[in-house]
């Protein structure tokens, strides 16, 4: 049982990595920028801090043995959103100042846009190469080299848990799940890009669980957190439309292809499950199915 | 002609980029975090800051056309200080605030260990692999690869100095060339690891002269800062023995090989040479006479 402390608790994942965190029995602290929720779950600690601007104060103060840094820039289109450097100047701050108030593990979060994309196959830890194309991937990519070169000299232990595609309730309206749930509830058609494309998509209350898994493991370096399953696209969008009930609204292919849009983006996922010890509980049916009902509550139709 | 602004203006190279930037007729700043030089170069203008605790006002005061960003750690074991993920931190929060001041081209300054060591042939900008082994050679290349991502957000230019091996007057004692200089002086024995070994010795005011001529290039992206010209270190160490005229002193060969170290470090120049258009003034037989008559004036015999 350790002091941890979560950045972005607020955010997509971060609520989901709270409760696994609590019933760990860990004295779990939240830091948001905005107001923290007014409905919290029960055993955490909520701060109000930008870490931005203040990124060591939150840190210094509650001298946490564990962090899990969720915080990064999140508007659209997150891809070049200059906010990555700042994010990367932020984060190196925090980890220097967790380390300096006693600190003795951070897990940090990455991207599969860290990876070089293209080929077949999975993406692979410790063979597939990293070279991150889009100034996000860079950022990350940075920020993960230099923590994993400055972590002995810091005494600290570090994992990165390289976070695939997600979905489930909470997420932008800008992403592709949500864009397709939200239309196809409001009447509207959907379009999206080729429907061959296979991504690995995960649960966000599984990607949660296993953030907080990877806290108390004492596994080091990059872990993907991931399904390890790459449905088409089309399988994907299929699936919503039938929950929703509108087919005839589905417009698979409409867009054309996104350059460098890779065939393929699939985690091999034996580190998470074999070296953390974690499985995804939630099936995609079941999943979507619960995205699907939390969007008919918040889209009028 | 342009506002340029010198950082690390006091230390081992800069002082040698003010002078041809002023006699480029540029308005020339230099910031430096001690007090300026009493009988600083006229011309220029010196500014104290501390960049690391506030990388952004003295840019943000200056607005200047053009950087030239040499601040760094520098205090001995340079490879594994964690000041080098400080200066990450600063040189990243230094650039945004050049480009939000309205900054036009920003010259940064690298190392030759963000290379992949090891092999023969000389270190080429474009084809040779980067992959840095140390935190001070990893902190520098993720600052690069996040700047150059960043600089079309930006809307600035970048170039990247990638700086081999120098000397000159005013090294630090730590280094080979002084070490080996003063000791001599004292009439203490010199010792020195494995002669074979081949690097890239530039002299300082080389360095600094390339530095600044690529301030007023085009050129985007790294350029090797170096002779091109690999002496054996036995030579080196024995043309300075000559000089210092106690050949009897010196022991090549006494120390045993540095784990890592790799046989030849020696830079392909031709991106220097035919796109910035500079080539090396001092020859080093004179580099080396007057680096041992600045050391006579300042070791006690």
């Amino acid at each position: 049982v350790s002091r941890v402390l979560v950045t972005g608790a607020s955010g997509f994942i971060g609520p989901h990595a709270l409760r696994p965190l609590v019933e760990a029995g860990h004295e779990v602290h939240a830091v948001a920028r905005r107001r923290p929720p007014a409905d919290g779950l029960a055993g955490v600690t909520w701060h109000q801090a930008d870490l931005l601007e203040r990124p060591a104060d939150v840190v210094a103060e509650l001298a946490p043995e564990r962090l899990l840094h969720l915080a990064w820039c999140t508007q659209a289109p997150v891809w070049t959103d200059i906010a990555n450097v700042r994010w990367v100047e932020a984060t190196l701050a925090l980890v220097r100042a967790f380390a300096a108030a006693g600190g003795a593990r951070a897990v940090l979060t990455g991207t599969c846009a860290e990876y070089e994309w293209g080929g077949a196959g999975s993406y692979d830890e410790r063979r597939s190469p990293l070279r991150p194309a889009t100034l996000y991937g860079i950022a990350k990519h940075a920020t993960r080299t230099v923590v994993e070169a400055a972590a002995g000299e810091l005494d600290i232990e570090t994992a990165w848990g390289r976070v695939f595609f997600l979905y489930g309730p909470g997420e932008s309206e800008n992403r592709l799940v949500p864009a397709i749930t939200a239309a196809l509830i409001r009447g509207e058609p959907a379009r999206t890009g080729p429907g061959e494309l296979r991504r690995d998509y995960l649960h966000v209350a599984d990607a949660g669980a296993a953030l907080a898994a990877l806290v108390d493991a004492d596994v080091q370096g990059a872990v993907n957190i991931a399904s390890g399953e790459g449905p088409q696209l089309r399988a994907l969008a299929e699936q919503i439309a039938r929950i929703v009930g509108r087919d005839d609204l589905l417009e698979v292919g409409a867009l054309p292809p996104r350059p460098g849009d890779p065939e393929e983006l699939i985690a091999d996922v034996t580190r998470l499950r074999d070296e953390v010890g974690f499985e995804p509980r939630v099936e995609l049916a079941d999943g979507l199915a619960s995205t699907v009902a939390w969007w008919r509550e918040r889209v009028g139709t």
